[in-house]
């Protein structure tokens, strides 16, 4: 099942978010965990979150961020996180997650939905290569603090 | 010169946008032009926009746009469009509007800019390889409506 | 206007092919290229070919290649060929070829239409991310013969 | 021992074929895989077929799809499909199936053998990078039908 999350979610949703981030070899400080997962529950700043519950265990999670764009009136809304526990994988979790982030951001009117991937990750890339479409971007970035790892 | 563009920049900004527009082959309603330029003179929907002026001339355009991040409190700010006309190119007008954007980003507390480029445009990465940082990231979209050309 | 290339455009026809293969830096055999122009005037082995004609001059080319696939019962269609001449670039005749060739596969039945570009032709590339679909894909080949120089 | 396809062969070229499509997360109707099959025994559309047999138990298969080309009198040959069954990866039946097919296409007088596959693809490539030469290419794809799910 998949569903938004909610406050009740904090004991099962941080150990999907700790697996999420050491995947990237990230950490973050305790202080922006906490913000991250009071904004997705609260659906501040544009940040909204989705968990796949299986049998009463959290198994996945989806963020999402909606936010401005000056290519249309209409927002648009960037795929943040997906993350599927390890004994969940293969079972079309991801692929519902996604779903349910695409179908908020159709409700919020949203004109695209997007998202980033390392170019080297194949068993995410087998799975975007059919539900979204691959573009001819490059990403670069400049690090402000030292407060995003990413 | 950079600086903040405004409401009497219409004129001499229009150009520059379609200009932009058109080098990636794209045309948008006037309605969408119209709100974006309104939204980056009046820093909406985290909008806010730069020209690099000339002897009264504008010469280049850049759009930032601030939005919510799960994965630190500050926001982060999209590099969204970037544009010098012809003739001001190789001056490092570019250089001076990204600049200014990343200097906004820090203002307003953002932890990071980022941008996409196409992987083959070769003039743009060369700037870009001195001024940020590249990722690993490939780009994927769900185009939801037809306003986004993108 | 986009049309059928047939026998009564071999003049100039010829000039553009040329012009094709020096972009890639190759030349063919004069047998290779009366082979060529015949099955695509006669549309043999699954080859055709489409010309854009302005003023009664020859100003691109675009050929076709229709084969089996083992993923669909209906045949793909591969864009083998796309050649505009310097001074007619800029004006939408590109697009209107690929428009021909798509538009014939189409009424042949054919499953996708398909095509290669260099991953570095910035020129070409950001007309292909308009009308087609970026793929996951690299490609490898094996020469067997010293005829093909691709 | 790596033969042709024969009629005899579907049921055990079955689960080869249903598991190459799983890698790509793609599924064919019925009528698609019996028509695939049956052009491979027959050698119809161009397309053939390979199967590796250990101890009468088939453990990969290949097909390819011979086509004409622009660029020579001769045809050239579309490596379409290559999959070998997890208990005999790492063993050379990749490598001695790509040979039988190309060992065919220089049978039937094929200019070149060339094939597709994920950039991310680092197990295929790397034999890939042994067997063939990569090019610098990138694939566009304008899907007509929904036949297709490449």
């Amino acid at each position: 099942m998949i569903r938004a999350v909610t406050d009740n979610d904090r004991m099962q949703w941080q150990p999907l978010w700790e697996g999420y981030l050491r995947f990237y070899r990230q950490s973050l400080p305790p202080a922006v965990t906490d913000s991250t997962f009071e904004r997705l529950c609260a659906r501040r700043d544009g940040l909204f979150g989705y968990v796949a519950e299986e049998a009463g265990t959290l198994v996945g999670l989806a963020h999402g961020v909606v936010h401005g764009s000056t290519w249309s009136r209409a927002p648009v809304c960037y795929l943040s996180d997906l993350f599927v526990g390890p004994a969940a994988r293969g079972t079309g979790v991801a692929r519902a997650l996604i779903d349910a982030v695409v179908s908020e951001a159709r409700t919020v009117g949203a004109a695209e939905v997007y998202w980033h991937t390392q170019e080297f990750n194949g068993r995410a890339r087998s799975l975007y290569d059919q539900v979204g479409e691959l573009r001819s971007w490059v990403v670069y970035e400049v690090p402000l603090t030292g407060e995003t790892p990413g």
